[in-house]
C-alpha cells in the first residue's frame, strides 16, 4: 500500500493544503521567501492527511479543515527547522539543512516565523478549542525536546521515560491532527476521543519506527545520516534494549560515558552499536511494540461510521510499520 | 517620573500579571521549571502595562486583559531568549543569559515553549481578532529579525530600512499591546486605531532610545555590554549618522568591511565609534527623532476620554525618552 492510495479519499483537498502551504512562500522579503521555499518542500504530508481524514466522519467542512491541516504541517516544519539547528544536523530529506546553508540563527528565526504562521492558520478555524489545543501542543513538543536535551547521554532512563519523551515530541502533534479534524467536523465527543487516541497511538508507533530506521535504514532512504540518535546522545528503545542485552562492553555505554571522545572513536562505537542491533532480536522486538501501538490506534476505529476514510486510517497504520523512510 | 508612579492606575492588576507569569514556572519538569524561573524575572513590564492602560478607556475587563497582558510579556521574553541565543549574547538584565548557562539549544526550546504559552494566554481572551493579531505580530517580529540578520554588516542601508526594521522587531509588539487592550475593552474602532498608533510610535521611540543607550549607556545601567549593535553588525540610526558625518576613515566602515578581524581590533573600532558619537551632535539628533515619535504617539490621545490612564500614557512617553536603562 502506498501513501497516495491511502490518501485517495482526500487527494484533491490534500493538494489544496499543498497549494496553501506554497502560498506561504509569497512574502515581500526575498530573503525570507527563499528560506520558506527551501524548507516547505518534500514533506510526506501524513499529519495534514490525518486532519483531513479525521474530518471525514461527520460534517466535513473544508473551510475549517484546510487551514487546520495547513497549520499542523507548518508546525511540524517549524519543529524540524529548530531541531536541525539545535542538533547542528547537516542533512534532512536528502538535502542540506537550513542551518547548514544559512546558519543556525536563520533556522531559528525561520522556525519562529513558521510557528506564527501556523498559529495564524489555526486561528482561521475560528474554533477556540482547537486554537488552544494548538498552543498547548507546541508547549508539549518543546518541553519534550527540552527534556530530551536534559537527558542527553544519560544512561539511566526507563522505558516509561522513553515513551513519555516520544509522546511529547511526536505523538502530541499526531494527536492534535486527529483531534482537531474531529472537532472541526462536529464529531460527537466520543468520536473526538477516538480520533485523538488514534493519532496519539499512531504517533508513538511512527516514532518507534523512526528510531528503528535510525539503526536499520540507509542514508539514501532516510535522507539523513544513520545513527544520529546515538550521536546526539538520545537513548531510544533500541539502545535501551541493547544495554539490557549486553550489560558489559557495550558501545552505547562507552559512547555515552565518554561522549567527548574524538569524532572517529564516536563513529566507531555507533557503527558497533548498529551492527549489534542488526544482528539481534531487538529490531523485531521494537517492531512488535510499534505494531501493538498501531493495533491500539485502530482498535476503536470500529466505533466510527464505516467509510473509505476509516479504511484509509487502517491502511495508514499498516504503512507506518512497513515504511522504509 | 518613575515607572511605578506611571503604573499607578493599574498597579494592582499589573501585580496580578506578575503573579500570572510566576505561575507559568509551575511545571512538572524540574529542568524546564528552572529555566522558566530564571528567565521570567526582572522585566520592566512596559508592554503588559500598555495593554492594561489601553484597556482603561471603555469597558475595562480584567478577565480578558489579564491573559492578554501576560501573553504580550511572555512573547517579549521568548523573543529575548531567541535573540540572545542567536547573537551568542553573554549577559542580559545584568545576569548571564540562558544560552550562556544552559546552551543555545535550551534557549531556543525555552523560547518556543514561551511562544506557545503566550499563544495559549492570547487564546484565553476568546477574541479571534486579538488571537490573529498575536500570531501576525510574531510573524512580523521574526521576519524583522531575519531581515536584520540578512543585512548584518551591510553598510548600504537607508534610514527607511532602519525604521522598517525597528518597526518590525520592536514597534509591532508595542502596537499589539495597545491595540489588543483597546479591542478587549470594546473601544470604538477609531480609539483602537489611536491606541494602536500610540503603541507603534512609542515602540519606535523606545527602540531608537535603546539604540542610543547602546552608545552612551553604561554596562551597569543597561545590564548588557555597550556597543553590542556594532559588534553584531547591526546598523542603527546612530551608526548611519556617523557614516554620514565621517565618510572617510570611519571605524564603523572599517569594522563592517572587515568583520572577521581579530576580536581585539573589533573592540578598538567599536570604542572609537562610541567616542566619535559621544563627541558629536548625533546623540542629540537621534533623541530629536525619538522625541518626535513620542509626540506623534501622544498627539491623538486627546481623542480618548480624559482619565488617569491617559495621563499615564503621556508620562510613559516622556519616560521612554528620559530612561537610562
Amino acid at each position: 500500500m502506498q501513501l497516495n492510495r491511502i490518501y485517495a479519499p482526500i487527494q484533491e483537498d490534500l493538494a489544496r493544503v499543498e497549494r496553501q502551504i506554497k502560498s506561504v512562500t509569497e512574502v515581500d522579503s526575498s530573503g525570507l521567501a527563499e528560506l520558506l521555499s527551501y524548507i516547505l518542500t518534500g514533506g510526506k504530508g501524513i499529519r495534514p492527511a490525518l486532519t483531513l481524514l479525521s474530518g471525514k466522519f461527520y460534517h466535513y467542512n473544508l473551510d475549517l479543515l484546510l487551514p487546520m491541516a495547513t497549520a499542523v504541517e507548518l508546525m511540524h516544519t517549524a519543529t524540524l527547522a529548530h531541531d536541525d539547528a539545535i542538533d547542528h544536523s547537516p542533512v534532512r530529506r536528502g538535502r542540506p539543512t537550513i542551518n547548514s546553508i544559512w546558519g543556525e540563527d536563520k533556522a531559528v528565526l525561520l522556525g519562529d516565523y513558521l510557528f506564527a504562521k501556523a498559529g495564524e492558520f489555526a486561528a482561521l478555524t475560528g474554533n477556540l478549542r482547537v486554537i488552544r489545543l494548538f498552543a498547548q501542543t507546541l508547549q508539549i513538543i518543546s518541553s519534550g525536546e527540552l527534556n530530551q536535551g536534559f537527558n542527553a547521554f544519560n544512561l539511566e532512563q526507563t522505558r516509561d521515560q522513553y515513551l513519555e519523551r516520544i509522546s511529547s515530541k511526536t505523538a502530541s502533534l499526531f494527536s492534535l491532527a486527529g483531534e482537531s479534524g474531529a472537532i472541526l467536523s462536529q464529531a460527537p465527543e466520543e468520536s473526538i476521543q477516538t480520533l485523538k487516541g488514534y493519532g496519539y497511538n499512531l504517533g508513538i508507533a511512527f516514532q518507534i519506527v523512526d528510531d528503528i530506521l535510525d539503526f536499520i535504514g540507509t542514508e539514501e532512504e532516510m535522507g539523513k545520516p544513520i545513527g544520529s540518535d546515538l550521536a546526539q546522545g538520545t537513548l531510544t528503545l533500541l539502545a535501551m534494549l541493547l544495554l539490557e542485552h549486553y550489560p558489559e562492553d557495550n558501545p552505547v555505554k562507552e559512547l555515552f560515558n565518554n561522549h567527548d571522545m574524538p569524532e572517529g572513536d564516536k563513529q566507531k562505537r555507533i557503527k558497533q552499536a548498529i551492527e549489534l542491533v542488526r544482528n539481534s532480536s531487538i529490531v523485531k522486538q521494537c517492531y512488535k511494540v510499534a505494531s501493538d501501538y498501531c493495533a491500539k490506534a485502530c482498535q476503536r476505529l470500529e466505533l466510527l461510521p464505516d467509510n473509505p476514510s476509516r479504511r484509509a486510517l487502517k491502511d495508514l497504520a499498516d504503512l507506518v510499520i512497513s515504511r522504509r523512510k
